[in-house]
């Protein structure tokens, strides 16, 4: 069973997702814990390792995407802490009000899934046994941005814009590169199931309906079938709604990549079905939360079980060594 | 069981097959027979109907496109006598000679596959109890009719080229519209997938890899699930082939219909699952045969399986009203 691996590693088994604000990490990161369970993963924020408030960030003028406005040397000597089996005392920055809370203690876990900008940093790496890229398409990252932060945290619109466009540029400097060499990109486009219809769609596409592109390092060992159950039987009936399911062995980057596309809504059945094989074999009986409009998206819970079915590959491959 | 339905019916069940010469059509109505069995399916052909032979069309300058230059009276009596159960004399049209053969015998059997330019003509539509339209892009129709007929027929490329550049417009006048009521269009392209990959993919795609696209009329009555094993383990090989599945509801010439998309190469598991559910329906075992070319593209093979899945739909709702 995977859990008494993780349990019996030793060591935390480190889980990196970098990404844009606001591009949807948190809900991919939320995945894993929702698959393997929260007694065997934490989530582990980088934003605290930022070393301004947002009041000084106003008055220096530095962006918390540049590398040098964080503390990565500090959270480098935390990841080896933690590595170690030692607790750490993890700082917390707080979106609300951009200051610093208290930090929390912050104990190992057999899974720690570290998120944030810097992730995938190379003084980061060495640390880290799965690598995740985030990645919406510019059209959707800013829809999130502006609904997370005018519904949720009060910016005010025209604001938000303005910084928006500002970052951009450091963004494609300090943050996008990471992508190069994640084991996982995840990203996120409009459904494209519009141009699928010859001529015209029945339905309109239910909101939030998003193309998940996952580029994935094949593993060195791969788990037992994961057998999706598609009923096309289901797909006659006119009043189903559409799917896409693609998969291509891609060069990306200079690399080998299986390039998933998912698009649109499959049933409830066919991932449940998924669920149980990623349950069989973890043990672990999985619960759902996450932020609704992704979730909602069920082409996103999809990438979700591509991606602990990837992560137990690497488990399995890892434990592997360890017991040669 | 299906051939008992089949066997009992009382007259035969019709299929109409319609598309251009060199279509594919023989493919598609071949995979019929193959998977209900030729004990019960008879292949007839409508080229049998023209009215001249090759050297009078060229004194004629008529083609066989126009519905004119056929006995599509003649046709319809005929069918008029297998519906009743009697036995016709069918003309045979021989394609290298260009000449009339003898006719041959032809008395009904459970399913009868017709297949010609005129298939779906106004005329014949209420004889057949199944209608289908195959539609290979221009691209695609091209590189066949050149294979087929050079290698096949002896043909020289350049009056072939000739011919082919005639006759364009008298398949949009005459054969085309056909398709706007047809119960399954099929629709051949090249293969799209090397646009899904990103950025390039890792190996060519093999020769003849096609994206079959089939807007699919949903049948009245369903038959039980047909589950689509998928082995998404197996796509996290590298090695893999590349596939894409998607399933739209579409407006399609002012009628709602299913469009399937089905483009790369499909596990041999996965089709066979298929093509199992569909012998428990019928009773019936399988074999394989067709154009080489197009069989070797195994989404031509999984389009076969889901019109054979339609077409027992058909049946099932056929028989269902005469029970009542």
């Amino acid at each position: 069973m995977i859990e008494d691996l993780l349990k019996n590693a030793g060591q935390p088994f480190f889980v990196g997702v970098a990404g844009d604000s606001g591009s949807g990490k948190t809900v991919f990161a939320a995945g894993i814990r929702t698959l393997l369970g929260e007694k065997l993963v934490k989530m582990m924020e980088m934003d605290g390792y930022h070393k301004e408030t947002r009041t000084k960030r106003a008055v220096s003028g530095k962006l918390p995407l540049d590398p040098a406005a964080n503390h990565l040397d500090r959270l480098v000597s935390d990841l080896s802490l933690l590595k170690k089996g030692q607790p750490i005392e993890l700082p917390v920055y707080n979106h609300q009000t951009g200051e610093f809370d208290k930090p929390v203690a912050f104990s190992p876990s057999p899974v720690i899934v570290l998120e944030g900008l810097h992730a995938l940093y190379p003084e980061i790496l060495p640390f880290l046994d799965l690598t995740i890229y985030v990645d919406p398409c510019r059209e959707i990252k800013w829809q999130w941005k502006f609904k997370r932060d005018k519904e949720i945290r009060g910016h005010e619109g025209v604001r938000l814009e303005q910084e928006m466009l500002v970052r951009e540029a450091a963004y494609k400097r300090w943050i996008d590169f990471q992508k190069t060499d994640a084991d996982i990109v995840i990203k996120i486009f409009p459904s494209i199931l519009k141009q699928f219809a010859r001529y015209q769609l029945v339905d309109e596409l239910p909101e939030y309906t998003y193309k998940v592109e996952m580029m994935v390092r094949p593993p060195e060992s791969l788990l037992p079938n994961l057998l999706m159950p598609l009923n096309i039987g289901d797909a006659f009936n006119i009043s189903s709604p559409p799917f896409l399911l693609s998969s291509v062995p891609s060069l990306y980057w200079g690399r080998k990549v299986v390039n998933f596309h998912l698009d649109g809504i499959f049933s409830h059945d066919t991932l449940s079905s998924l669920e149980k094989q990623i349950s069989d074999q973890t043990g672990i009986s999985t619960y759902n939360d996450g932020e609704e409009y992704l979730l909602r998206n069920n082409s996103t819970r999809f990438a979700q079980l591509l991606i602990v079915w990837r992560l137990l590959s690497e488990l399995k491959n890892k434990s592997g060594f360890k017991s040669q």
